[in-house]
């Protein structure tokens, strides 16, 4: 008998924009690299059991799995539905019954590819808030200039507006967030604004320093500018959820356009282009470490219950990683243990 | 006598985070690039002379020096000050009498390194916006892709909080813009948001995009992503001054991340480091190409005169290819005229 505890997830995997024939695969993986993670696959039995097929599990093998079971679900959120619609209407969908089993105590949490704003609605409605919390956060880790540290920065598209206090909360939430995972003792706390002098940005946002800067159990450092997100100057960055995904999408799109300019250019020198072989391998670890998938995944925290949302446009790579690497990371006394 | 019409550009010397000792060799560098060009450098006479010594120009040379002028202010708007303040009590200050030579007709154009608050409040105060419009916004160009092609975006930083009738009228402004400088007939017009779904955003968002959907001379495309703003799908992107401020700023950040982790990279791998002279130049290229002082200096458009925005922390090569760059594109007509 393995002595590690099992990690019970809830996987929707009709979310995201390619669904089941990015989820099932990864959720494959994923129990391949992880023998204590048992996976709860909710959603439509039929295609479930067909993509399960492509990879050689038959429903006879499903029956007497150890790490894997369906959990039949008859409706799906859609990526492009109104989050008060799909809450009202998908009582039976993928999602929210992924979420049910988090808040019946049948999965320790869940993961879902979904359209973010229903799943916020949904895991906000099912497992409801922790005490003190208004409002749940996306919150998600991105690299800085030192290889060994990240930053955390919430919320990242839960919430398009956020007053004052439920900044404040955010900034006492990444807290808690950056000491329980990272392990540090007093996690340097920024407001992103437009420029680090006090006078700077909006009426809430000086209100949301002041709150922070009155707390004494927050090692509140002030304000940060965009340009520093990676300057590891700051262990936990907070905005409201609007700035957060903005600035989170213009990353990657940055990257990307990086190395779209970086391919054409090798390419025109000849030379370079003779001795690819030996720049690649180079210029792949850098647009790994840099490549958004890799930070693919982000916690709805805040909530009676853990749920981590992929991006609706991972591919089959980056969600296993998500479900091996980022919940190892996030989760992992229950791994360990 | 040179056929081409001189253009004469009020230039606040004092501005920016090195002041005088930035905008003055960027001054002169641009003068000899640009025998037309004509500054007007507002600022402590004192400071201005020495620093001139400095670049071997005379009291006695200024004064037949028929690029050269000097408008001696008494006064300087910190880069940490008020907006509202600075308006109320530094009437004498370099940045306001560059600005009231503008609206006087003695310059074509003011160029500033100074505090964008200040610059902002005292510009709309002095040279008022043009009929129809609110706010004046802070518009840039940033790289894209496609070579060949440029995205302008605003505001960039001037406005905190934009309602969806300012944003509908910077879709109109940018669209302006482009028409002018790039030739294009119909820009692509886009907002950007959280996601390209039409249920996404805030109010305000939708209600803009209503109103670009409703006007036939707008070429509105729907709302755009951050990871999109480099995909050369939209020819103006529309957000408010926070965003707007923040996605910049990120941009160049990750930008200064990827140069800073490919050269740690390239140092770490023995046979490229040897081979360093020959991807040197490929590399410098990129990140030419990316540098954000490639795309310093932002105009801020709607106002009856023309004011142009350099970053506070430019550097003199970056500021001087500002002066006969970004300016010779934007106000090109009196140069070739």
């Amino acid at each position: 008998m393995n002595s590690q505890k099992i990690l019970t997830l809830a996987l929707d995997v009709m979310g995201g924009d390619k669904g089941p024939s990015i989820t099932i695969p990864s959720a494959i993986m994923a129990i391949n690299e992880l023998p204590n993670l048992h996976l709860i696959l909710c959603g439509d039995e039929k295609i479930i059991t067909t993509e399960l097929a492509l990879l050689n599990i038959s429903p006879q093998t499903l029956n007497q799995h150890k790490q894997l079971s369906i959990f039949p679900t008859t409706e799906v959120v859609e990526m492009d539905e109104k989050p008060a619609y799909a809450l009202r209407t998908k009582k039976n969908s993928s999602m929210r019954k992924a979420l049910d089993l988090v808040q019946e105590g049948q999965a320790q949490a869940c993961v879902s590819l979904g359209n973010t704003g229903a799943l916020f609605s949904m895991a906000h409605f099912v497992l409801k808030t922790l005490p003190g919390v208004e409002r749940p956060a996306l919150i998600s880790s991105l690299p800085t200039h030192d290889d060994d540290k990240h930053v955390f920065m919430l919320d990242l598209g839960a919430n398009v507006f956020c007053d004052s206090h439920v900044l404040y909360q955010f900034g006492v939430m990444g807290s808690v967030m950056a000491q329980q995972v990272d392990g540090i003792d007093r996690p340097r706390i920024a407001l992103l604004n437009m420029g680090e002098e006090a006078i700077k940005g909006s009426d809430h946002i000086k209100q949301a320093a002041l709150e922070l800067s009155e707390n004494s159990d927050i090692n509140y450092i002030g304000f940060i500018e965009g340009g520093d997100i990676f300057s590891n100057k700051a262990d936990v960055i907070v905005c409201d959820g609007f700035v957060g995904n903005v600035a989170l999408k213009t990353c990657e799109g940055v990257a990307r356009l990086v190395f779209e300019k970086s391919k054409t250019l090798f390419k025109q020198n000849f030379l370079v282009k003779m001795l690819t072989f030996i720049v690649k391998p180079s210029l792949k670890k850098l647009f790994k470490s840099m490549n958004p998938d890799q930070y693919n995944g982000a916690s709805l925290i805040g909530l009676r219950g853990i749920v981590v949302k992929s991006h609706g446009n991972a591919n089959s790579s980056a969600f296993s990683l998500l479900l091996w690497k980022q919940l190892k990371k996030s989760i992992g006394k229950y791994l360990k243990k």
